[in-house]
């Protein structure tokens, strides 16, 4: 997708949290609307919207015509991409080809969920369906159940204490304090983590990001469009989707996040650079096991060692690889399909300049990685500061 | 799309019908190996998968990591793409971006739906997703009822009586029976359709799709590249999505599908041609008044003459503009997300000069039109033979 270059050119985000007096498309109008102006109000050709489980959990499907309908861009081409809790990731890789393929001039994506109007057994239910609904979720699996049974295994596998997590919670609360959108911007001490709330052994309230709403979106296009645009453009190096089995149990290694090999190997050929080239990365924590093993599959840390970046405090924003530099999905929160998009959006900022107390210096080249499922889709994205 | 040329290079399709002894995934993996089949078992770098409601209806999401697994694809880029009753056509679409973008070389695109496992007042529910939600399905508008709006409208606006909309439906048996993958591949009368059962006044049942289960799939590949492959190749002259409001009570005309004005303009602009041009027409008979609707809005006829295009005989496979020849939605079946698919099946089977007894004579050029909602989303797609 580097040929002929696509550029981010204006970026969206609502607060992320219980929007209990906010709709659906009320949500993605907002996240849309402020991404156009941010562009400079360019003419719209594309929309794609990220989300997973509207059906469920609003009983609305076929969002990509109600979000160009009340956004007020009746007509134009829209259509909804799903690749579970990967949607919003997805979306923007769908809008790369609508931008490279000149399919589109200038495209918008939107991630977008809304999942605190049902009970939590709902929304649970729901969030099982980016399993093998036949043979993990009817049996009971639900997502803190499957990430339990990763994070026991890597503790057994790798001889790592529970407690040993607690500096990728840590650093995503420290991290959400400088964001106005975040869910949780407040601090949480090793010691809260040590005593928090056990949901499915090993995994405590503090390894699970949390159910809410929100939406974000971004404004794509030529890099050549954005310099007739004359707008700061952040330039889209990679995008690249890779699958593994959809079931855990059809794994032959439970501990290695194939999706994100792929997934990350891909995106680094695409945008020729190594893992030593990045400036920080967006992982997907939407469990703190993840972190962990976003950070091995994609090349931070060897198989194993991953939980030593926090321990060693390389994570941060002064460190060696800053992760979760805006909260994360731990603090800022993971309405699902939106996730990937928040991420973007954050990714686009740093890179901006624009990320205020959360800044991570010269930062020149970011990269995100947004999650489906198990590890079953994963989308690697890797955006850079256009000087 | 048309630069640098996209075409079909194979097609697969399960029988359409109630298929209770096969799961979702199982039927997409049937079509989708089919057609790797028939295009000579390339290999394929992404899948698209067009469904509506595997969540709602099977309690599966994420489709593109499953169904890549289980076709024996893991790894390969993967995602679900979804317009409602238009996510064939629309995952179609975002294939030929793919391939035009130069991100994959050979992209597979399977529709998907599994409707028979629920009882029917849920089916009919998670159709209505497509509508408004908020404004019209929770109001109680199913969508054979905004169905029976619009033919209301149309009967009284145009002076038209019920029974001169029976050629549309005795035209779709009559190719059904042709079909070995049809669901109903048996004639109907003009005696039927009078006495048909009424469903919503003034839809009968003879005026409704069925709800079914199937999938359908091509594989697509640059014009190049299906040269190379020494394939014999469908190219993919158009496909261009429109949209509406999603509401019917928020358009100013209630009988003027804009989408498909604006889909059908699209597509005879990037292909170059005028309706004149097109040998047979693959419209959305979900409902009767839809193709009567939507040769109106794609200019085969003017508005409130579309019906005479039927009582003229001008729609068989010997006619003006041949539409449904392999027996369309409400003879060979609407299994929603895959209706697209089974359209772009037909016609590719159609300008390989595959169609057995259903063959048009001469076709060289085929559109077809997939909508999704009360028309809120249309993709026409346009297909040549290639000589």
């Amino acid at each position: 997708m580097s040929n002929p270059g696509v550029a981010i050119i204006g970026v969206g985000q609502t607060v992320v949290g219980e929007h209990w007096g906010r709709s659906l498309r009320d949500l993605a109008v907002d996240a849309l609307l402020s991404a156009i102006r941010d562009a400079g109000s360019p003419r719209i050709a594309s929309l794609f919207v990220g989300n997973m489980m509207a059906g469920e959990l609003t009983g609305q499907a076929h969002l990509g015509a109600l979000v160009a309908d009340f956004a007020g861009l009746r007509g134009i081409e829209a259509v909804r991409v799903e690749a579970a809790c990967g949607s919003g990731a997805a979306a923007l890789r769908l809008g790369c080809m609508a931008v490279g393929s000149g399919a589109a001039d200038v495209v918008a994506v939107v991630g977008v969920e809304k999942m605190t109007d049902r009970p939590a057994a709902e929304v649970t239910a729901s969030l099982a369906m980016a399993a093998d609904g036949d043979y993990e979720a009817r049996q009971g699996l639900s997502f803190v159940a499957l990430n339990a049974l990763l994070m026991r295994r890597y503790m057994h596998e790798h001889g790592v204490r529970r407690e040993e997590f607690a500096p990728f919670c840590i650093n995503a609360h420290r991290n959400a304090v400088g964001n106005a959108h975040a869910m949780f911007p407040f601090p949480i001490s090793a010691d809260d983590f040590s005593r928090a709330r056990m949901i499915a052994d090993p995994v405590s309230l503090l390894d699970s990001s949390p159910v809410c709403d929100g939406a974000a979106a971004v404004i794509l296009a030529s890099v050549d469009t954005a310099r007739a645009l004359g707008r700061r453009a952040v330039r889209v190096r990679a995008s690249a989707v890779g699958t593994d089995t959809i079931a855990l149990h059809d794994r032959g290694d439970l501990l290695e996040l194939r999706g994100a090999v792929t997934s990350a190997a891909r995106a680094y050929e695409q945008a020729g650079v190594k893992p030593a080239d990045i400036d920080f990365f967006e992982v997907h924590d939407a469990f703190t096991i993840l972190s962990v093993l976003s950070l091995e599959a994609s090349g931070f840390a060897k198989r194993g060692e991953a939980v030593r970046l926090g321990l060693d405090d390389e994570i941060g924003l002064d460190g060696r690889i800053p992760i979760t530099t805006m909260g994360g999905l731990k603090a800022r929160g993971h309405p699902v399909g939106a996730t990937g998009m928040y991420q973007l959006v954050e990714a686009t900022l740093q890179l901006r300049g624009e990320a205020g107390a959360n800044q991570v210096r010269n930062a020149e080249l970011g990269m995100t990685q947004n999650i489906g499922g198990s590890g079953a889709t994963v989308v690697t994205t890797i955006l850079e500061a256009v000087a």
